[in-house]
């Protein structure tokens, strides 16, 4: 009899231990609504060995917009805050420099003045602060800035502005040998400088905007600098090009938030097979910020209106996330 | 007795079994030379946890130049080859689109007439070639060819004329935790085609010359098109470039055959640590050919002039490797 209890409780204890796995929540930081069991019912379907919706490994391609997805980008892009604050310094010793209303209004810290410019002013002042030094002096001033300089309004330094539930989502699609691709708007050297600590996202995994890098082989020291001028734009219609130029694969998950990430799901969603498109719809005023069809970043208005036809997630952030940054306030 | 007697031999061969991998040559078409030797050396240093040259596994980069280093190059590049004669079936269709002495000689086949234009003869033929399709209908194209089509000197398919000896070294260098890249001026559509079935490189990791690629989303199927124009040529001083774009790290292993790779090596070498460059010299007329300072491909000066100051390995073809082609004659 005593041994016939210990086999049963052994027995059990296996049950137990096997079960485990399946209990764990992935996604802790996600309520228990309709937006979460989406993603885990499809994630379920499409690593089953035995489902119809079967996809190998190899092409469990997730790709993800950086601004508004998976950091916060209000009330204005990190980049352009990071760009505002070097440009300063810049003028500083160099007052030559602002050549223009809008990079003066920059180097002032005058966001509304220095946006006033729309993308053409940005882009003059992305090519005046982040020119004329290296790809690794570049990267590692901008890893200094996002993970010291603390935003006010939140106390948290930039890097730790990155939404919880995102990152738990990053590692679930990983832990399910999916491989795990940014796809951004922003430059691609600012979003290196911190994706593998901040995103667990190596180097080679981040495809955004690119300026003009050039390799100067002076001396024993040969270097990749950076000039002014952009050579690649990976927004909207860009970012199915991007796709292509890094991946060579088409992706069958892709999260965005505004329309600049309109065709990235389109592109997604269209092809063969099961498919998943994520919208993070920014509702929620008092724990981060709420905005959509109107503003002059994350403009989401195509988004909202085709998601239900064409079957996207419209992520609730007020209502679905139980938490939102990474880092603690 | 005999129970010690089976602990020994269970002894002897627990020893055996651990030898085993160690005795085991990883790269069977190199000859027992200096090359092979240099190489092994060079991969164990960096592998081994104890070394003073340890890397870790995520900083094993390796690249690879894949005309003339990974396949032939020779009488002339697959890819003009392949150009050419999809040129002659689209002229055949629409003579129109001959409109320059270039054209006309590529699609009667005359190689020596279609590549005096040089350069920009040959991007001009690439255009007219490769243009208008949607990106999966070409890689789709260039499979069924690259598998089918047999150069009559050798009587193998273009794509089983790849060098056996580097597809070892591909493979040595991934079982001990390399990340395999190749990096060539040729079209990364072209390359991937048949990138995962030759080299086991999956298409985000290849590197190339792009064309210029357009999303055009009309009616329910969005498609990548290609079209005339390059957008980025992957050669010479564009390498270290091409590898900052996709990569986002300096590698710490690069092999090329010509001087359209020295930038790649000197890039890889002169970064701190424990560095490999391999040149590939073409020094067997009988297997293969004999060629290096002279001629209009894979030229190779300045990579023979500078191998030994900068410790390059110079592998010679003819006294290095036992076999050259992966495909059996």
């Amino acid at each position: 009899m005593a041994k016939i209890s210990v086999t049963a409780a052994f027995a059990t204890l296996q049950v137990l231990l096997i079960a485990l796995p399946a209990l764990a929540d992935p996604l802790p930081s996600w309520n228990d609504t309709r937006a979460e069991a989406a993603i885990i019912e499809f994630v379920e379907r499409v690593t089953d060995p035995v489902s119809d919706d079967f996809v190998p490994a190899a092409d469990r391609i997730a790709v993800f917009d950086n601004d508004g997805t998976l950091w916060s980008e209000q009330p204005a892009y990190f980049q352009a805050l990071y760009a505002l604050d070097r440009l300063k310094q810049k003028a500083e010793k160099d007052p030559s420099i602002l050549t223009s209303d809008t990079l003066k209004a920059a180097a002032k810290g005058d966001l509304k003045g220095a946006m006033a410019g729309g993308q053409e002013g940005l882009i003059e002042i992305l090519d005046v602060s982040h020119s004329g030094m290296s790809v690794g002096d570049f990267e590692a001033d901008a890893r200094e800035w996002l993970t010291t300089a603390k935003r006010p309004q939140s106390g948290l330094v930039y890097a730790d502005m990155t939404y919880q539930p995102m990152l738990e989502l990053l590692t679930y699609l990983r832990d399910q040998d999916f491989a795990t691709y940014i796809v951004s708007g922003g430059g691609v050297h600012f979003i290196r400088a911190v994706s593998e600590e901040a995103y667990g996202v190596p180097p080679g995994q981040v495809v955004g905007t690119e300026g003009d890098t050039r390799y100067e082989a002076k001396g024993d020291k040969p270097t990749l600098m950076k000039f002014g001028g952009i050579s690649f734009i990976d927004d909207k219609a860009g970012k199915p090009v991007g796709i292509d130029r890094h991946i060579g694969k088409r992706p069958i998950f892709a999260a965005g938030n505004s329309d600049g990430d309109f065709e990235m799901l389109e592109w997604t969603t269209s092809g063969e097979g099961p498919r998943f498109g994520l919208l993070v719809h920014h509702t929620d005023a008092e724990r981060e910020f709420a905005y959509d069809r109107e503003g002059h970043v994350g403009v989401l208005n195509k988004g909202l209106d085709e998601a239900e036809k064409r079957g996207w997630l419209v992520v609730d952030m007020a209502k679905d996330w139980n938490r939102i940054w990474s880092g603690k306030q």
